[in-house]
């Protein structure tokens, strides 16, 4: 979510990726991942390399329909979503609060399980990379208005060489079937898989807002 | 999730989109967003005039920073993401399981609380589009593959007819701190607010996956 540096120049930005050796292909997911998360977060660099690493892995492009599982809620979800097309809304991205920097994905199947890879960041290697390692353990020697810099082209010269990866099996759930329920409390639909205590999920807990006016 | 009809035209449906009188603005809306969730899911193009319509309530522009809250994980949250830059990854949306169509977005801001606007399909007004209502009845008498053009004509003709506001106040949550725990199971650093029962949450719980070979 730290955007890593103060500034975003685009130019200067597609530049150093070049100076880096970063691929054309990946440039351009840098560049469109950084857009829709409104800023070039480290995080949203190493994710890009996990996402092409995993896709070059499993051998799919990103035009097959693809499941994602994210290991945390930090920026990475957004490279899922830009580059493999698994996003919040089409129900193909899960995101778990484990706190881990690792990725899984695998096709869409008619099985109960599927194939998938999981790539992660794998701490053993960040230690040939200092200031991606300081970034990484929030480190208080980190410092994101000098150091932003540095650290991006760190990630851009590491490439995968922070990455390891395995391969995995993960459960299919297939779409909930539901009917609407009306909640007696609002009035309003909710299916029925969402009732709590009689209720819809805002009526029975304390719903997020207070309504003004 | 649900792609309304069997095959997706981008020709035919920007030409729907014309004749039913969308303005350009959200034109380009809706195809930014049927693009980032692979279908013109009906949810999806719902949620793009729902976004539209909250911003302007709000006053408020895309390139501001902009929070917003998700009161069901299906399409909606796509359209936030697009269009209002509050994304999963980027930490400005929360997707809450109430399982209403129903979005609540507010600017940044230094206090504790914030003002905001609460956008949401009315079950009342559905009742004047006989289509919408059954799709989103989930009706067994709705059938996508012979009415999801219907379906589309009816919601770009609806617009915001079949929309209610409310301004409500939300409370504003800070960034969390967080120290590196290494988790005794696995060797792997997780924040430290991640830790369950003095393991990781992969660890403590049943992780998702099963390693392969």
């Amino acid at each position: 979510m730290d955007k890593g540096h103060h500034h975003h120049d685009p130019g200067e930005f597609t530049r150093r990726m070049q100076t880096c050796g970063i691929p054309p292909r990946l440039q351009e997911n840098m560049i469109r991942c950084t857009e829709f998360h409104t800023a070039p977060a480290p995080g949203v660099l190493i994710g890009a390399i996990m996402v092409d690493y995993a896709l070059e892995l499993l051998e799919a492009t990103p035009e097959e329909k693809l499941f994602a599982v994210c290991e945390t809620p930090k920026c990475l979800p957004d490279t899922l979503q830009v580059i493999a097309h698994s996003t919040t809304g089409n129900g193909r991205l899960t995101v778990l609060p484990i706190g881990k920097f690792a990725i899984t994905v695998n096709r869409a199947t008619d099985e109960s399980s599927a194939e998938g890879v999981r790539v992660y960041v794998d701490g053993e290697k960040l230690k040939k990379f200092p200031v991606i390692d300081m970034w990484y353990a929030n480190s208080p020697q980190y410092q994101k208005h000098t150091m932003g810099t540095s650290l991006q082209e760190e990630i851009f010269r590491a490439k995968r060489e922070i990455l390891s990866s395995e391969r995995v099996r993960v459960p299919v759930t297939g779409k909930q079937k539901w009917k609407p329920v009306t909640c007696p409390s609002c009035g309003e639909s909710v299916p029925d898989y969402l009732v709590v205590n009689g209720k819809c999920a805002a009526c029975s807990s304390k719903t997020y807002y207070e309504k003004l006016r």
